[in-house]
This record gives structure tokens, C-alpha cells and sequence, in this order.
């Protein structure tokens, strides 16, 4: 892509109420635009980015067994009736009437609606367990919608759904649930620990949520550094093994201000040890048994033959969220660098363009159709600017690789740098063999 | 995938309204699930189809320099009010208010958020010209959803929105979404007429509508065969070559019933040549100037710093519906068979299973394996169930290729099946080749 025909309306002005770094690079580098409160559009390369996102965790839930499927964004007001949270939900809970006086809703959340679709489908444990998820648009009618898309009204969530027969059976969902989410955030370039967590309104007695750590996360967190050493290729893709696994993690102190103690943290981590950061939630996972196949009857044939109500989790990670925490995660001293893996593009060459000599503007396009029939997914900044308010753009964008067609390239040598380090002259050849490795 | 670990659940007692074929398919092969009237989710099966038409469609629209973003669902009343279609657009929008009392609604189309977008972002010509797209949830309240897919009320629907400086640089994007939409359907594997229409609501004064051939389509069309004849491959991806494209096809007599005209129709197309069918139509679109732009207020600085309203063209496919049309269009004495583009898998493995001998299930398993490590999708009938079962449910499934392990098959001689063809005794590589060709 060229850069004068990418669709990035930069944002020179940011409104007041973008407060957080995160919100703020997204306004300026025209990865959202926001059509009302808590509402966004998702701009060429916000949307990019959000692609890399959902097909890492896709891929990741795949691996595990679980199914995609889709299921819509309105919902019938009766299942939720049946459930019991039609009350429950309050507020943020998007109500509506079609035009023929029905009540229905924008769904906050999919239990119900999963748990109706699997009552009439499944009916024999045979077929158990299944783990069926889908990545889809959300309604919270926040009351304050703010910080961009990390607590925005519409957002984009991947929710993923076990059903088995025993309590037993369901852990084991849970725990295969657990290790894709390790794995996960680990591919997305971005650290996070697993602590357990209070059910909340979901309802259970399991519980984790997944914190990523930024230093402007709105959780106060307190661990021992060791969590983030625990290597996910020890463990095998089996029952005992994954339990395993995570018993290993929960040995380890994490917690959240809410459960922080002092002289517990002091005792259980050595000083060395002792992190004390902030973090950002961007995984949850929860077993409630039958909480809801009990109310809505969604019950399974057991070996004899009898009825027995399903157990289920649901496994949450919001997608859009995501973006806004991998910057929050990355982005320092005025430098964002995206993580390889969810990068907008894989790298930009920048030339320095004048009025009398468009020399390394030709060369620049040659190495682009290169290094695209290479599959190398390539920005090529054809802008006519100075370079020095070039190369404050792309510490904005975030592209982790740049090729600089200056003073300094010679021949088939060009200057490649990584953003937060030193450049060096290289071959195009020593370039690709950089970029795909 | 192994058949007994996917979530089909097939509907053997078909409800009352599913009255087409395709509805009927999709419930009996557990594509979808009804959630409420015109309402439904994509399960496993139906949701693999949908998301192999949203790659083509989403490849071809790329393929032509349209950019991908993402619109929300909700949208604000006011942007319809300076458009002047809130009022008008009557009773299929969903509206509805937020917790603070806002007039918001249900996106049914995006001309107005588009030209929101565009307004802040876009100035000068030099940015033009810009064709960006979103494949995104829709929401229409007809007052009588029916057809299944072909007719319900939350839909998934590309539409593109182009932006041009003149009303002849606007007829080039026109005519290169035009050629687009020809490929797409092309590699969807449907036969797609593109018909002069009316342009109805959306207004504006050039349209084409896009039908493809089925004989339980809901128009009834009127054509020279030889519009099926013209190869696209004679085109040139340029402005002239492009619009003698369009004009070739508009040379060839294609109508449907509300044009028609017999004693035209008799007189432009030789009796050997008069094609008289049904289709269904699957893709629209406009080229409607300033309608949107100037009561909107967006407008771009020409060469001379004079502001002009930019001029606008829509560009929409129904993604979802395809699905259901993909169906009416192949599904045809009681047999399906998906085109090889959009197939949920690319073969499917049938052994002969009996109690006492697993010979059959464990020689499967084997080419299971070995066809997925060459990247084919492959599905494995491992359900223990007599073989005239199989063939029956597999005839919906509509998997176009099938390797049956039984009586025929010797040592690494299997028998292979394409639908509504007969088979032949091959061994595995000349399989393989057949699969990947």
C-alpha cells in the first residue's frame, strides 16, 4: 500500500476527552473515528490491526477443539426471561421494541442464547464435550463510555462456550480454555498473567481473568515476577498435564488490588522477586456448572439414560479492547512499535522524496514490488514531506521495520532500522531474511 | 474434522414457513438456527460457507484498490436527519433510545455514516479517488421475514461507498465495481446477470442490479444467453477498457418482468438465444452523485481551490443471502453440491463401518491425516450408520467430493465420488491431484 492512497485521516486535534494514551494514538493515526459516544468506526489500519487480532485468536481457539459459529447480534427478551437476568441486567442492557412490539435486546453477552441453541440440539452425552464459540459485536450501554475502545458501548468480542457432564469434565474444558488463552496473548507480543478472579455478575465458582501489563492499566497488580517465566511447551495437551499447568500458575502470587495484602505478598515473594505494575483485563474465564442449563432446561442423557443438566463455562476476550492494550503496552517515549504478529504492515520504506529528485522515490517503489512478491505486506511512505516530520509519523504508526532510502543508502544498500534501535546498512537480501524471520 | 465432533444438529421435522429449498436445506443440515422471526445463528456448518463467500468477496473487492474498514451496527439518528431519511425510511429501521434518552438505530445501510467519515477526513482531490468497503451486520424489521436467509432481518451485507471529484471519474469507480462484482460471482461458481435497474430508495440515476440463475428465484428474467458468454479475461483493469466492458454487457437484452417486453424481447434476441428463467438478486449497485454529499455537506477542494460536493456511488453484495442462493442455484433433485469455492469442506471421507470390523473407520483415519497435512479441508464420516444413511445425509451436506471406503476399495484403490457424477476406482495420489486441480 502507498501511503498518499491510504484512507488515515490524521487527527492533529484530539478532543478533550481523549485521555489515554492508547485513545489518543488512535485518533491521531486515524485508526478510529468515533460516530457517537462509546461508538466507533474502524478506520484502514485500526481495522488491520483488529483482523490480526481475531485470526491469532481464532486460530488459537481452533487448536483446542472449539467450534466457530455466529450467532446474531439482537436477541428475543424471553430467554433472557428464562435465565432470570431480563431484570438482572439493568442499564447497560440495550433494550428495544421491533415493529411488531416484541421486546428484544443487543446482546451484552451469549449464555442464554448459547444455552437455547444447545438444549435443542445436543441430547446425549456422546456428543459431549463441545466448545463452541463465536467472534461478534457486543452492546454495554455504559453509563460513561470512555478511554476510546477499551470501554466503548459497542465492542468486538471473542466468546467461547463448554458444555460437559460432569464438573470434573467441564475443569478440563476450562483448563484446555486456560492454556489457549496463555498461548494467545503470548502470540499477540504481549505479556499476561492469569489471576483468579470473582465471578461477578456471569455467576460460578471458577474464575480467572487474563491482565496484561501497561503501566497506565487501571489494575494495580501485584506478582511474583516468576509467572512470567512459566513455559507453555513443558506442558502436553492432555487432562492431567493442562491441570497441571495450571496449578503452576496458581502457586504463583498474582493479585489485583482487591486481594492484595501486604504482609502475604511480602511473605510469599522474595523482594527480588516482587513486581508491582499495572494491568489491563483483556481475558476472562468462568465455570458456572448449571446456572444456566438449570433454569432453562438444558439437560443431557447421561450412560443410564438419565436426564442431567448440562455444566457449562464461557471464556471471554474482547478483541477490540485488545488494540487499545497492545498500545497501551507498547507505546513509550512517544514511540509505538506494534508487536510483529499484529503489526499493520510487516515494514515501511521511507525515501527521502525532493522537488528535483524523485531517484529514491523509484528506487523505494522497486524494492516495494519486490519485497510485495515476497508476500511482505509493505507501507511505502510516497508522501512528499521533509523526513524528519516523516520519521514522526511512523514512530506513531508503529511499524517495527523501516527501510530508509537516504543519504546513507548506497547502491543495494540500504539503512534498516527497528524502531528503539540503532540502524545498519544492509543488503535487500539481508533485509528479507530480517523481515521474515 | 471428524463428523461425530461437529455440532450439526440436523432438523429431520422441517417447520411450516421453511418453504424454499434453501431454508429447508439449512435447517435440515444444522446450518442455521432460528433465534427469532427473521433472526438466526450460523452454526459450524453454515457459518464455514459464509465466511468462504466473505474471503472471495472481500479478495475481489481488494483486488480492485477498495479499502477494508469497519462501520458499527448503531448508529446516531442525526447523521439520517441531515440526509433527510430518518423520517422516510419508515418502519424497517430498528430505532431505539440509550440510557440517556439519544435517538439511535440499527444501521440498514451506511450512506450517511460513510459521508460522516468522509466530510472530517477528506479535502483536497489530490486524496481521490477512494472506494472504501465494510462487511458488516445489517438490520432491516421487515414486517414478514421468510425464506430463511433470503429474507431475514439481521443480515451480513458488503457495501462499498466510492468518492469521486466529477461525475465521469465516478463512472470509472462504477465501472470498476462492476467488473468486481462479475469476478466475484464468477469464483463463487454462480452464473450472475447484471441488469439495468431502478434505483428505489437509495436514489440516484445509474444502477445495475446483479441476479443470479435459479430456478426458484423470485424474478422472473428475460436474457440472451449470450450475456453468460462474455470473458472477462478480454478487459483491461483501465478506465476505457472497463467501460467497453459495461457497455458490451448492456448491449445484450437482459430484463426481468418489470421491463419486459415481449414484442422487444422477440425482435433483440434470436429465438434460439431467449433465455427464460428465474433468479435471485444478490448484489445492487449506484452511482448517485451529490445526494448524500451536498445536504450533507461533504465536499472536497478541486484543482482551483473551488468546493465542489464530492460525488458518490453504493456498492452492495448480501453475504448471507449469497448463501442461500448459493443453494436454490445448486441444490436440485434432492441432491446439493457446493460449488468447490465455497464448499464447508473440500472432500469427505465415507468408510463402511460395521460392529465387528473398524478396518474401514482406521484405513480412513489414515488418509484423514494424510490429505490434511496437504491443507485439504477434509470432513470424515466416522458416525456408525449404514451406508445408504450416509449417502443420503451426505447428498444435503452437499460436500461435492466423496472417498467411500467399502467393497470397491482394494489395498490403496478407493472409490471416489463426485455429486451427480459416477465413480471411479483411483489410487490416493491421482485423488489428491483430482482434489487440488
Amino acid at each position: 500500500m502507498y501511503l498518499s492512497k491510504l484512507f488515515i485521516p490524521i487527527t492533529k486535534d484530539l478532543p478533550a476527552e481523549a485521555k489515554i494514551k492508547s485513545h489518543q494514538l488512535m485518533l491521531r493515526t486515524g485508526m478510529i473515528k468515533q460516530s457517537s459516544a462509546g461508538i466507533y468506526s474502524w478506520l484502514p489500519l485500526g481495522f488491520k490491526v483488529m483482523k490480526k487480532i481475531e485470526k491469532i485468536v481464532r486460530e488459537e481457539q481452533n487448536l483446542i477443539g472449539a467450534q466457530e459459529m455466529l450467532m446474531p447480534t439482537i436477541q428475543s427478551s424471553e430467554i433472557w426471561k428464562e435465565s432470570g437476568r431480563y431484570e438482572d441486567y439493568g442499564e447497560e442492557m440495550l433494550r428495544m421494541k421491533d415493529r411488531q412490539g416484541r421486546e428484544i435486546l443487543y446482546g451484552p453477552t451469549n449464555e442464554e442464547l448459547i444455552t437455547d441453541i444447545f438444549r435443542t440440539s445436543i441430547k446425549s452425552y456422546k456428543s459431549l464435550p463441545q466448545i463452541l464459540y463465536h467472534i461478534q459485536w457486543k452492546f454495554r450501554d455504559e453509563i460513561r463510555p470512555r478511554f476510546g475502545v477499551m470501554r466503548c458501548r459497542e465492542f468486538f468480542m471473542k466468546d467461547a462456550y463448554s458444555f460437559d457432564l460432569s464438573d470434573e469434565e467441564a475443569k478440563n474444558s476450562y483448563n484446555k480454555m486456560f492454556y489457549s488463552y496463555i498461548r494467545t496473548f503470548n502470540r499477540l507480543g504481549l505479556k499476561a498473567i492469569p489471576m483468579a478472579a470473582d465471578t461477578g455478575p456471569i455467576g460460578g465458582d471458577l474464575s480467572h481473568e487474563f491482565v496484561i501489563l501497561a503501566e497506565t492499566g487501571e489494575s494495580q497488580i501485584y506478582a511474583d515476577k516468576n509467572i512470567l517465566e512459566i513455559d507453555l511447551n513443558q506442558y502436553k495437551f492432555n487432562d492431567s498435564s493442562l491441570q497441571k499447568m495450571r496449578n503452576d500458575f496458581s502457586k504463583i502470587y498474582a493479585v489485583t488490588d482487591e486481594k492484595y495484602n501486604e504482609d502475604e505478598f511480602n511473605k510469599k515473594v522474595k523482594k527480588d522477586n516482587q513486581m508491582i505494575t499495572k494491568g489491563i483485563e483483556v481475558g476472562h474465564i468462568f465455570y458456572f456448572g448449571d446456572k444456566y442449563s438449570k433454569p432453562m432446561n438444558c439437560s443431557i442423557d447421561d450412560k443410564d439414560g438419565k436426564k442431567t443438566s448440562v455444566k457449562m463455562g464461557s471464556y471471554g476476550i474482547g478483541v477490540s479492547r485488545l488494540v487499545g492494550a497492545a498500545i497501551e503496552a507498547n507505546y513509550n517515549n512517544n514511540i509505538m512499535k506494534w508487536p510483529k504478529s499484529i503489526s499493520p504492515f510487516d515494514v515501511v520504506i521511507i525515501p527521502s522524496i525532493s522537488k528535483n529528485n524523485k531517484e529514491n522515490l523509484e528506487k523505494a517503489k522497486k524494492i516495494y514490488q519486490d519485497l510485495k512478491n515476497q508476500n511482505i505486506d509493505v507501507l511505502l511512505d510516497d508522501v512528499d514531506e521533509n523526513m524528519s516530520n516523516k520519521f514522526k509519523k511512523h514512530d506513531l504508526i508503529g511499524v517495527p521495520f523501516q527501510i530508509i532510502i537516504g543519504s546513507k543508502s548506497e547502491g543495494n544498500n540500504y539503512e534498516f532500522k527497528e524502531l528503539n534501535s540503532k540502524s545498519e546498512i544492509l543488503n535487500l537480501e539481508k533485509i528479507k531474511l530480517k523481515l521474515k524471520t
